[in-house]
């Protein structure tokens, strides 16, 4: 833990002794850290943090990929400009530039519908429902019977409870299956958009800065939950009236300062902290580098065969930045990973355990098993990726989808696969027609020529079995396009109700080709199943005694990221990136003025700019900075689905937003690096000040409750 | 000034509030700072700084273009790595690989000479001559008449100094000739190479790491001076004992923490700092772009003309080499005009500057004569730099020092312009024996014929008067080759001492373009010195106005360094690169490992590896950081020439070596700007530790002085 007295340590580059942040708990684990929460300086008592009926935590909120917090009685949510963009860009028009100039309601007559998306949950009950689920289960179950009892269980529980539809239920797993909770969220239907500064405050720095410190982003923006006028979620209407929060936060303008401790409480998506040492190597040195090369070869075909051609260039401009995230991500692991050698570090706690579970495990088997479950996994996705490699052509998967649906349709509705339901037709329909935006033949041509290439050149111990025979050599990839009319948007909607017959007496090439892999497809799935079966048999046992040695080091466990409410806490701190340079743990507003180029990502509006030259820092101003904070880092311990999450005071009160994580942190998902990893936060105070001094949104500042400084 | 207290600050990139530490002074002006140096806790009395006979700064050694300094009585003295790496260099063989391995003398007998060159100065006396050097001199005097009066004053002082052969004395200007010294020093002509690391440790980092923060160089070494057996000093000899030197520092093992007042004493060789407004611009806008866009040019020329040649590629690398290093400290330079706009807090300054004049200043006229002269000067210099484009070709240069030569020969020796007198015939001849090994005809031709273009392209009002229908056309080029045999380095040496009418005979079209510019070249001369002359009377009443202007604030006023010996004060102190990033004081040992790639320049040595990976710190570790320091910053304000300058504590031991400064640093010959201008230092722990756990040299520890930390 950084306190001041710590600080010539961290300037010295010595950081690796910060208190541990580590674990994203579920909020009933809370009491168990009591003293740990005391010692850092908490005042919130520990089992009011457990209690999701009581302030703070029933302030909370999740905007389904993004978290958020109630800040008034009326139904006021804060959040990340980037988790309301959509409702910016939706209510956007060449004439009011939303996303240029920002968005303000002065009023609730101003405010605008987020969209017909947009939904707010509110969690209201977590219970423990292991039991219901597991009972009926036995040890001679095949994978395939096992995973099929569960997801069946599940489904009679959420039914259960979706019977009043306020609810929104879900009964995610824990601990890799060791435990399933059921969770109703009230689900509020129509959601509006309050308040978004310009992108020029909400996303200064933009691409550039992403992952990045120093940061000053303003990564903020309001909206508010709407209901029917009894009080429950309703869809979108006039007649609406603001949700009744029955708790909000406080804001405290009255600020941090390095050393203080945050609790953070948010909706972590997933994290992979549990893996074996095993399957940390094969994303290391097998998946994940296949999956870049995979990914930057792709790209180079799809560049080749559009280059020169605006048009073409334009029409794969979303596809190319698809592929191009995706290698953002893989290639920041392996950057992360090549840094650091987490495997080792994950030997070192595998043998700990394997030596401990010797000595006081029960079931002699368990880490053989486990190790065959492990290895079984990693081979059937090597067969996966092989099979996706094969599978790179729009017109493949088109004819795919279609012929699945036809075979689906065959049975009654409720048995299908989900997906191939009744209910999902408009969303296939969509997609078929939507192609059309983003394909070409010549490029889809080129890429799947290109793919069988790589896929031949693949160990031959990754083909599935049989597929080799079945697929089409790379030379004769071109006369598939002119023997299929699939290219075409209505030819292709036109196969959607018909049936399996008409597939199977076909002759348009890509419908025969679908229709000779259906096979090898179906077996793939079955033995994913049956595979994933027997993981949720063997792994929950693992996860089990994993949890009994920490706890015989007096050690309690958090279960990996899962979307649900976690809270984490933590403290201000820098962090040093290598030795004889510190990082934070505060950017000010004179750093926007130094990035300021007058070019976007880096292009602040002129009032903003005048109003630091100025100095008008009001009472924003920080007493040991000497002006306002913009961003602030923390020890907390996130990951994506944590934007929008609130960073609460020891005493419970709002006094930032979380919004990214530092670069050396990506690696943060496998592994929790106590010394480098930190969490990137916007500080109230810079929106409050934006909110006065910039934007003159007065009638939130007076909506909510703020904690001014004693001056 | 940072105290532990201000460390908050310092990471919240608030660190504009340092303690502003310019200034490079006469040692005799520090009585005048008596209260400063007491304020920041230094403890050695301004009074004895000021005695060059007394401890400490009798201690302080100059190698000609580095510093260093006595750490023992038997004359041994520490400087910088790359101070002595020539003569580590001159001794080493593909055997004994001083280099590669490092060299240690373990006994006198096993010093080695440091080559023919060596010399150590030591500085006795230093006298006010400005009076007998301005006695005579009248204001209606011309600029050239000025010029060559005070020159020959210079001579004759130096010459009456010089009588004794122990010493070398100069007479340099301070304050732009407002004020002349006489240095006396004692000057040992038999230097050894005692003792130096391993290059692995003396230049970690290399070119890669020059100028950058965290750095972690062990850039230190040790020579010893020897004098004759009465003590004198001799030529190199084996008769020649140690010499007895009167004072020597004691070296402190206690360290430095964050906030700890230096002082730092060496011979800093030029800075800029008074230079107007307008000169500022003009390096800015003009003569360093000018530069730059030259010398990218002339690259471009050099390298198509020997791409794809490897021998052509050999024999330019040097050249390429020195083109390449101008080029990136003009481009540094700029980058840092860039980044702060020094010409308009210049101008803020002058303007301040100019309304007390009005007030206070006795010459009415001073402003504008001064103005004027720097506007000739800066004329002057666009047709110098004109000239110069003109001349890129190795050709006509070693034509023009052959005519030139022999248009001096006709003047008895003591009038020949230095350079070309009797005494200098083995450097010419030397210089043009070793063109071979860096001309080929068709790579001169080729720059030629571009740098004629690029004359022809700059404006015509720099063209020198006359000079444009002399110069051959770019087409005509190839055949003042063809009808020039000066590319034979026989027929060029035979050149020397034919008489002046030979060469105006001559056909060598060369020789020919040579004879026919040097009307224009001797035009040029003396018209540099006409201007030099008007400089002199002009700026020195400026500067006195400027000394009466800060004096009248309580300031009193450093001379630009100009190589003679300076003191500088300072803290430790970290700086903010950018907002919400603290960069130092300190680099670890662990720093090193983290660096280490084993591929040169992060190439570290085994026994160092494993001596930090054990953690022998032994006695050199420090409380605060817990493990050995290896560099650190101050605030103290130095330039180059600076290199191998002692660093001392409170109580004048040694602490450190100063050897870099920071990459933002590098305009603070023109501005020092508080904030972010930082000299980095080896400190003395790590040259220390590594003399101890990793070379072994306990003879030398033995025979220093050093004071370790009570434990």
């Amino acid at each position: 833990m950084f306190k001041t007295l710590a600080l010539p340590l961290a300037l010295a580059g010595v950081v690796s002794s910060a208190y541990a942040d580590e674990g994203q708990w579920q909020p009933y684990q809370l009491p168990q850290l009591k003293s740990e929460l005391k010692r850092i300086g908490i005042n919130v008592p520990a089992e009011k943090l457990a209690d999701l009926q009581k302030h703070p935590m029933s302030a909370m909120v999740s905007l389904g990929g993004c978290s958020a917090s109630f800040v008034s009685n009326t139904g006021l949510v804060v959040t990340n400009h980037h988790c309301a963009y959509g409702a910016v860009q939706r209510n956007s028009t060449a004439e009011k530039n939303y996303i240029a100039n920002g968005f303000l309601a002065k009023t609730l007559a101003d405010e605008l519908p987020a969209g017909p998306d947009a939904r707010m949950y509110i969690t209201e009950k977590v219970e423990n429902v292991t039991e219901q689920i597991n009972k009926g289960l036995t040890a001679a179950m095949s994978g395939r019977a096992r995973a099929e009892h569960v997801e069946n269980r599940i489904k009679a529980l959420i039914a259960e409870c979706e019977q009043d539809k306020a609810y929104r239920c879900s009964v995610p797993s824990f601990h890799r299956g060791l435990e399933y909770y059921r969770i109703r969220q009230i689900m509020i239907r129509d959601v509006r958009l309050v308040y978004a500064p310009s992108d020029k405050i909400g996303n200064f720095g933009g691409e550039v800065d992403n992952f990045e410190w120093p940061r000053h982003t303003g990564d903020y923006a309001f909206l508010r939950a709407y209901v029917g006028k009894n009080g429950r979620p309703a869809d979108l209407s006039v007649e609406n009236v603001p949700y009744q929060s029955k708790d909000f936060l406080v804001v405290s303008a009255q600020g941090l300062k390095n050393g203080d401790p945050i609790l953070l409480a948010g909706y972590p998506g997933r994290t992979s902290r549990y893996k074996l040492p095993a399957e940390i190597r094969f994303a290391r040195d097998v998946s994940y580098p296949a999956k870049v090369a995979e990914s930057k070869a792709d790209l180079a075909v799809i560049a080749a065969a559009t280059s020169g051609n605006a048009g073409a260039e334009v029409r794969y401009a979303s596809v190319v930045k698809g592929i191009n995230n995706g290698l953002k991500k893989t290639e920041g692991l392996l950057e992360g990973f090549a840094r650091k050698d987490i495997a080792a570090i994950k030997d070192g706690q595998d043998a700990e355990f394997r030596r401990w579970y010797a000595q006081h495990g029960s079931n002699k088997d368990l880490l053989k098993e486990l190790d065959t479950v492990i290895a079984a996994d990693m081979t059937m996705s090597d067969e996966e990726f092989a099979w996706n490699v094969a599978s790179t052509t729009e017109m493949l998967k088109s004819a795919r989808t279609l012929y699945r649906l036809a075979v689906e349709s065959t049975k009654p509705d409720a048995e299908r696969q989900p997906g191939y339901q009744q209910r999902d037709m408009n969303i296939i329909a969509g997609k078929l027609s939507r192609l059309e935006q983003s394909y070409l033949q010549n490029v889809d041509q080129a890429r799947f020529t290109a793919a069988l290439q790589r896929y031949s050149k693949l160990p031959v111990a990754s083909h599935p079995k049989g597929l080799d025979v079945l697929l089409p050599t790379p030379e004769s990839v071109a006369s598939l396009y002119q023997q299929s009319g699939l290219g075409e948007t209505s030819k292709r909607l036109a196969w959607m109700g018909k049936d399996r017959k008409a597939f199977e007496q076909s002759d348009d090439a890509f419908v025969r080709l679908a229709v000779k892999l259906h096979d090898i497809a179906m077996s793939l799935e079955d033995r994913r199943k049956e595979l994933d079966g027997n993981l949720e048999r063997v792994i929950p046992q693992y996860m089990q005694a994993v949890i009994e040695w920490k706890k015989s080091q007096g050690k309690p466990v958090y279960p990996d990221a899962n979307s649900t409410l976690r809270v984490t806490y933590g403290t201000v701190a820098p962090y040093s990136p290598r030795d004889g340079v510190i990082k934070g743990p505060f950017t000010t507003v004179e750093g926007i003025v130094e990035k300021h180029t007058g070019k976007a990502p880096f292009n602040m509006q002129e009032n903003l700019l005048t109003a630091v030259k100025e100095k008008r820092y009001g009472v924003f101003k920080d007493n040991v900075l000497q002006t306002v904070p913009v961003n602030f880092l923390s020890s907390a311990d996130t990951t994506g689905g944590n934007s929008g999450s609130a960073v609460l005071n020891k005493n419970g009160e709002l006094v930032g937003l979380n919004f990214d994580s530092t670069y050396e942190s990506i690696t943060k998902d496998w592994y929790f690096d106590t010394a480098i990893t930190r969490a990137i936060h916007v500080d109230i105070r810079y929106m409050l000040w934006v909110m006065k001094e910039v934007d003159h949104a007065d009638n939130l500042l007076k909506e909510m409750t703020i904690k001014y400084p004693a001056k």
